[in-house]
């Protein structure tokens, strides 16, 4: 019914994945070569009828169509009340952490994690405050003894957590979320939760919202959602802050309306409600893809590059490779692999922790470019292990 | 050859002009009723057929269309070096107020002026200081000597200038420009020049972008241009920052991404290139229409509504009514106004200076539209003054 076996050809666009030189094959920044879904396209064709594009503000459908959302995906109904539209995830962050912290304060973040958080937090003076996550059995896991020590010293002010966890593709459970959300009531930390790949689970139990936890839980956190990257519309410009508590709302409403980051351009509207009202299918066929693509990538490693071993995940579509029987210079490795195959991955040194012995790679493809990246991959990893033994 | 008779009609749109009760007429908020051009909707179009709408960064082909519509309109070529895309003038100019000033400095604006600049100082902790325009001759005029005495205070590091001014409808000369730009030179003052309208001089000398001036002048200067007002598409969600000195660009450069406020959606990009390159004709179409819709204002209301007073105008889209011999409550009458006829008119209040006596009338609409304001705004002032009396 869709197609996943095409890419849109987008060198020679904007496009900054694909701002790379013939031959190279990029597989690093986290948005897919699927075209999105036909009817988000239909649905932006029909605004674009309108004719005249002035000054826009969402109304009740919109923020109803994100309420539907996760009622039927998700089995839970936030609040259309608790919402505000934001441009984006990360606009969003950057405001509520200028916002709802101070300068000098420490924000929390759970490493390896995604590498923009740092620029939010820094970019903004304050520190960032790392709680590692502990690598057991090729799994990472939460130090919980470490998380409460760092939440009750009196800097910190902020958590921001990675709902599910980009890059090592984990769903954290109900009964870790509890934890953390109890912690963070307890110390009074502010607890900002990116589900930006909440939609993007796609085998065993579903990631959990942070506000489908008890309201008295959930009291401090803000949720940070988006169809950008479910359906592949990062350039759509478009996501939901979702805030339970009064009092919080107008404080991140207040911060985002200073920033200037509040207001939908002209497809971000139609655009989000047509993916959250007519995007059910084509997420269950790409949530099928992706499983697909994650199986079919696993297997060729597994089989052809056995010094690297595949983190088990079940969401996102970002693979996060092993390399520490390579390396533990994941940079040096990423840029030799660019250099000698074309191939672009992430070093997983940019997520911290101990991300310096892992690669990140964005399988969201058709299969057959998938296949060409992991021969590369292949390819890359037999000339960096041959050249060191030189 | 382009249809300015007709309003795309946005009630129960997302369009917060239209957001009105039955029966009411919007003409406060700057944006236009006309459909934008058709160039414009086919290259968005064009643009939706890609299908996949990652992340995206402007090329040499947008910098470049730019230059060339500045080159071709106002006879000057910004070098494509100088420039930064941004999402809006708004979002660029509070970025920058935070990135160049400091808490508690000065920041200049000449009342009355753009209410929304209040907003860009305020709300990041810097003083409003007010250089009111002098009113003589029913004109406005800069009092340079009070501007002198300004810019030397020790606070004072930025002024914004509004070129042309709204609301009062000005073209600033070259030569005001030249000594605007000479003070703050001399004082060590960055100065932004808001230039939104300057494509929207639709009679006599064009206005002068403040990049015109001679590159020694120009080193403490960033103009903040932008298609949205020209072409009726501020939900397109593109500007351009314009910034001759490379140190200054490089600061104002990070302030933007700080608050990320500079990355592009999925049509600033082609919708800004289109209007930039295939715009002309349509602007001159424009541009004819509104000198006519200011005729046909102008003459309605000298002779209908001699109360009022039409101030001399040759640009925008924005009408500068002096009510003084009505009232000095100009928030009073177009609340009146609006109750007693529906017509929604901006105080000129909230501009400050002399806005007490003033009311703004946005005539960017077909001329049918355009005669029924009239009647209402007769209307209305008829009934303003028979209460008074009463």
């Amino acid at each position: 019914m869709y197609d996943f076996t095409h890419a849109p050809d987008r060198r020679g666009t904007d496009s900054v994945k694909w701002d790379v030189q013939p031959g190279e094959l990029p597989m690093w920044i986290a948005d897919m070569d699927f075209a999105t879904a036909p009817e988000i396209v239909a649905a932006m064709q029909q605004k674009l009828t309108l004719g005249a594009f002035g000054y826009e503000e969402p109304h009740a459908d919109y923020f109803h169509a994100v309420a539907d959302w996760y009622a039927t995906e998700h089995g839970v109904p936030p609040d259309p009340a608790w919402m505000i539209f934001t441009t984006g995830v990360l606009p969003a962050l950057s405001a509520i952490v200028r916002r709802m912290s101070h300068v000098g304060d420490s924000v929390l973040v759970q490493t390896p994690v995604y590498n923009i958080f740092y620029n939010s937090i820094e970019n903004s003076g304050r520190h960032v405050l790392t709680n590692e996550l502990r690598y057991v059995h090729q799994q990472y896991e939460v130090d919980f003894d470490q998380l409460e020590r760092q939440l009750a010293l009196p800097l910190t002010t902020m958590m921001i957590l990675c709902n599910p966890h980009n890059p090592v593709g984990k769903v954290w459970t109900r009964a870790e979320l509890t934890r953390v959300a109890t912690l963070c009531r307890q110390y009074h930390v502010v607890l900002v939760s990116d589900e930006i790949h909440g939609d993007l689970v796609w085998r065993g139990p579903d990631y959990t919202p942070i506000f489908a936890l008890p309201i008295p839980l959930i009291q401090q956190t803000i949720a940070l959602v988006s169809p950008s990257k479910t359906f592949n519309v990062a350039a759509l410009h478009a996501a939901t802050v979702i805030v339970p508590n009064d009092h919080l709302r107008a404080q991140v409403s207040r911060g985002l309306n200073t920033d200037e980051v509040a207001e939908p351009n002209l497809l971000a509207i139609p655009g989000t409600i047509a993916a959250y009202t007519q995007g059910h299918a084509w997420l269950a066929a790409l949530r099928q893809q992706l499983a697909a693509n994650f199986a079919q990538a696993r297997d060729f490693i597994t089989h052809h590059i056995p010094a690297v071993h595949v983190v088990a995940s079940t969401a996102t579509y970002l693979m996060w490779l092993n390399v520490g029987a390579v390396t533990d210079d994941a940079a040096a490795l990423a840029a030799s692999i660019r250099q000698e195959t074309g191939l672009i991955v992430s070093p997983g040194t940019i997520y911290h922790g101990n991300g310096n012995r892992f690669l990140r790679l964005n399988y969201a493809c058709p299969p057959a470019m998938l296949q060409d990246g992991l021969q590369r991959l292949d390819r890359g990893i037999t000339h960096y292990l041959q050249t060191r033994q030189d």
